[in-house]
């Protein structure tokens, strides 16, 4: 027998008899797809066949259960896509259903080897001892390649670790990837030798499904810092195939986009831990940005803190990544984030610099407010 | 000015001003990221900032308000997806938003070309006139490569016109892909032969990010008559990446395993038609596999119909695809769905099949059942 994973889901249902039923038919679902009685005695029913491990009524106030279900790691092929199928393929269709935690086996951590940095290793990068990382984006679409590259300089000098491209800077006729991409790690190197700094640059790596991971190394080789990835539209296993990948060294910073509806109904998609922490973590990405509690979006301020626990979270092989909180940060709200998040986060501030009259020097408030004891 | 395509939400709001305020907030969102005082004047606040057409109160019952904004195809830069971020990017996070249609305008047609096959190059492949297009799917996992070829051939000889890969079928040990997909190819090859039947297999494509691609063409090079892609697994560019490859000519069947959060929320995600009709078309895909009503899964009869209209609906360009509802069908609904859907369909038919002891005179018996009058 193969060792087996485990998924616990949240099940709307209104008894024990109904919850039951449900979780059978998840065990059945996500495995075999044929009734209970079709399936071939034996292997099939033995190993691959989901098998229900408890179930319990739920007690968070939700009208329904908690079940676990294992799954054979022989299901998975080595494929991880597959072993995402087999988490939440054909029931997340199902009404009343979500995925609450995603406990990993042996064989599945061997798959996911997790990120190639992780929180330390960011810290390195950015030459910075146990302090916050920061990070702020380029934008928005439509400047120039100079104009955008000039943010990127003020961001470095400012003191930022990260300068990011916004997540919907691509290929525009105003500022092409290749061009940006080298006039912004340019200027980020500028920036670096008067600072002092170690500020990186990081590209948003988007495109045909043919030449995404080839941008990617095309990032590295012109001097990039990092790449950011956003995983619900590229496909999930870019991230993974990015980590694993012997000829690429840069971490990864994964962007939230068109993933909302994963996460956005209290009884459909993911937890927001098993998504934005377990899922990222085992994909490989070094740092996961989501919507900040208070910010533009709706996210509360204890779903935020179970991503960045499970950011951390003694997994039994992945390292540590870092939450990134964003979405309408400003300066208000730096004591409220540092009291939530303590110092393993990156601070991820947008807008609101851009606002300021002096970028360079509002970075520099910034650098100051988040860890005002200093380093 | 370049042209604009046009995306209609559904904005959960009590009155008009807080739909406006909703509304002109996802233009924002959706294209420059950055608070409206922060705008740049000209190109961009005239050009790429997303644009308010129209605000209507949504007339189904629900409380809210229907919403179309415009965006430029100079946002998009030539990347699909970048088109689904301007889309539903970050705004797929805001709770009580929905994408109802998506209206293309030329430059997103240019870069979508759609389906090469469509409903009418299925059914050629098959040998058909006007009748309904027959799938069924080899299954469980677990089953060897013998096992599984088996039910092909059977499948086959009993008048299905495409065998499909169970989904959850990848590369495991028990029937590893490129065994698999040469078994199969043969056995049908065979059934063909002797029942003068066009049957096409269809293997699923899956795998790592640099290797997906490369699967797909091995699967023509191999015999297969087709491929089937999860998007939402793989990425969103798979598809249209493959159908717009001039290496690579056959159709592209899609699954929606672990899309279900984009369409079970009624106030979050995407209308059923949008996300399986139009996105699917624009992708390329030539039929697209969701669950039918009545079946194990929660969609409606309505929604399931406003999905094959959109499969079918004038869009300028894109071929009319093929609706393959799926999900637990049986004889006894056969009536009920040539009601329902007409001729213009892809029945799929999975463990109802295999729960019978004659495979082959089962499906001939399906194969009469769908279109009494013959073809």
């Amino acid at each position: 027998m193969a060792p087996r994973f485990t998924v616990t889901y949240f099940i709307r249902a209104q008894d024990a008899a109904e919850a039951k039923a449900r979780a059978l038919d998840i065990a059945l679902e996500q495995t075999v797809e044929i009734p209970r009685n079709a399936v071939p005695k034996g292997y099939v029913e033995d190993e691959i066949l989901g098998r229900l491990e408890a179930l319990e009524k739920d007690l968070n106030g939700r009208e329904g259960y908690l079940a676990s279900i294992s799954y054979s790691e022989d299901d998975v092929g080595g494929d991880f896509l597959q072993f995402l199928n087999i988490v939440f393929g054909n029931s997340s269709i199902k009404p009343g259903l979500r995925v609450e935690d995603i406990l990993p086996s042996p064989g599945i951590l061997e798959l996911c080897k997790g990120p190639r940095h992780g929180l330390a290793g960011l810290r390195a990068r950015a030459g910075i001892g146990e302090s916050p990382l920061l990070m702020s984006a380029i934008k928005p679409v439509g400047l120039s390649t100079s104009a955008l590259a000039r943010l990127a300089g003020d961001f470095a000098l400012g003191g930022m670790h990260f300068i990011k491209d916004d997540h919907g800077l691509v290929d525009q006729k105003t500022a092409p990837f290749a061009e940006r991409l080298k006039a912004c790690v340019e200027v980020v190197g500028e920036a670096n030798s008067r600072s002092g700094g170690k500020a990186s640059f990081v590209p948003n790596v988007t495109g045909p499904a043919n030449a995404v991971l080839d941008r990617a190394k095309e990032a590295e080789a012109a001097g990039a810092g990092a790449v950011m990835v956003a995983p619900a539209l590229a496909g999930y296993d870019v991230v993974r195939t990015l980590a694993a990948d012997p000829e690429f060294a840069l971490p990864i910073v994964t962007h939230p986009a068109f993933s909302g509806a994963n996460v956005v109904s209290p009884d459909g998609g993911f937890s927001h831990r098993a998504y934005f922490g377990t899922l990222h973590r085992l994909m490989g990405a070094d740092a996961v940005i989501y919507p900040n509690f208070g910010g533009r979006f709706g996210f509360t301020r204890k779903e935020c803190l179970s991503i960045a626990k499970a950011c951390a979270a003694d997994m039994g092989g992945p390292k540590a990544i870092v939450a990134a909180p964003g979405g309408g940060m400003t300066f208000e709200r730096v004591p409220e984030m540092r009291e939530a998040y303590g110092r393993d986060v990156m601070y991820l501030v947008g807008g609101a610099l851009l606002q300021e009259s002096n970028l360079v020097d509002a970075c520099r408030r910034l650098v100051a407010a988040v860890d005002p004891k200093g380093d």
